[in-house]
């Protein structure tokens, strides 16, 4: 079961030459669906990171497969369907359809960066995972 | 009064070093307003361009003056304000607004281009304000 | 006389489903010129701002006039033509050429982004002046 | 030993809050070094899809592994380490450093697009493969 989704309406600027999604739009709006989530289920990444002290929830991997295309004026559907935690990584699955169709599927894998000694290292993700449940 | 209106909501992905939107952002969306427009009013670019016989409603000049700063998690209203017909272009003016605030305005001048001895040219805009009157 | 240029390589996700430069990136390389001349006068952005005391060197308006097309595969060279100085605002002249065919022309308002009381404001020009000669 | 390799200058815009590339933005530059490859090893994407009567060379899955951050001012290197044909698809294997270090690694599997009976297939990946040897 599906823990959230959103809606993503395809405009001529996202596709290319073949008039088909250019793809790193499909990472683009991977990446905005978790962001919309944030906000969905608590108060978003800049306020959250705020409280929880870290730098961001930013990105270890990301994987897509393209199962099929999309177009210009097609409302596309982002799914997460679910978060899987690990000590110091979450890894977040993506499916996208359109109607019946699915597009592509896929995942995140992000951490919790905190600042250490002047470098981006990777957190405890617990108290992310308290909140987001 | 305004002739048209749709939201874009701010992610993360679309904000700067500073925490504000990366301006070219800002046109990608006046585009996608013109494009959303499109469908609302008649059947979008794809199929208007193949009823019509033109290769696009391609730019000529595009500006935008930034009023305010706006950030993740905002959610900016477009707006087409009017549209002004010549013969050979037309031109839209923008309005994007935070609640009250003015954001940002501007214009898009487009043509119809057509396909002529092999090169790009500009041909009577009349049959598109015929559809969008 | 020229002040600067620098050579965008158009590659196929730059164009849209007609084959030509979708527009909104050329105000991104219009962008990304200014930093290359930031990088190429002096520090860059990041190490001005800070020895300035700057969040940025903002936009207040941004325009472009397209005069003739371009393609994946181009070699497109940006060019900026001149700097005009005004006490609390700069604005870059730019022209984009494909060998001896012009391709856009166009300008960049900046301004030199401080914080007062909590909001972004634009503070004297001057000290980023004094670098860029 | 690697294939091939093009450089990568990382601009402000292409960085996010944190200061540190945007992550859809790494795709777009492994597509971008695919394209200049094409162009560098045979006659670039436009010319040999026409040649060889094939829509496009396009994703069939995507994924990068993010090693290590990148800034505005760097230089990014993108290596192309080798390609593995299938009969229907070919996977090409990436790898981006920054001087000694290594900022990502990942992989673009891609088809030989054909249209059949009115939708996009993969076709035999062949010809192309006797060109790029």
């Amino acid at each position: 079961m599906a823990v959230y989704f959103r809606d993503v309406s395809i405009s001529f600027g996202d596709c290319d030459a073949l008039g088909i999604v250019y793809y790193p739009n499909y990472f683009r709006w991977m990446d905005g669906t978790f962001h919309a989530f944030l906000h969905d289920r608590d108060q978003g990444h800049t306020v959250m990171c705020r409280e929880l002290g870290t730098l961001g929830f930013g990105l270890m991997d990301a994987d897509l497969a393209f199962r099929s295309p999309a177009r210009e004026g097609d409302l596309l559907r982002y799914w997460i369907e679910g978060i899987e935690w690990s000590a110091r990584s979450f890894q977040i699955t993506y499916r996208a359809t359109l109607g019946d169709r699915l597009v592509l599927e896929g995942h995140e894998r992000r951490g919790f960066f905190v600042e250490r000694d002047g470098r981006i290292a990777a957190g405890d993700v617990g108290p992310l995972r308290d909140r987001l449940g």
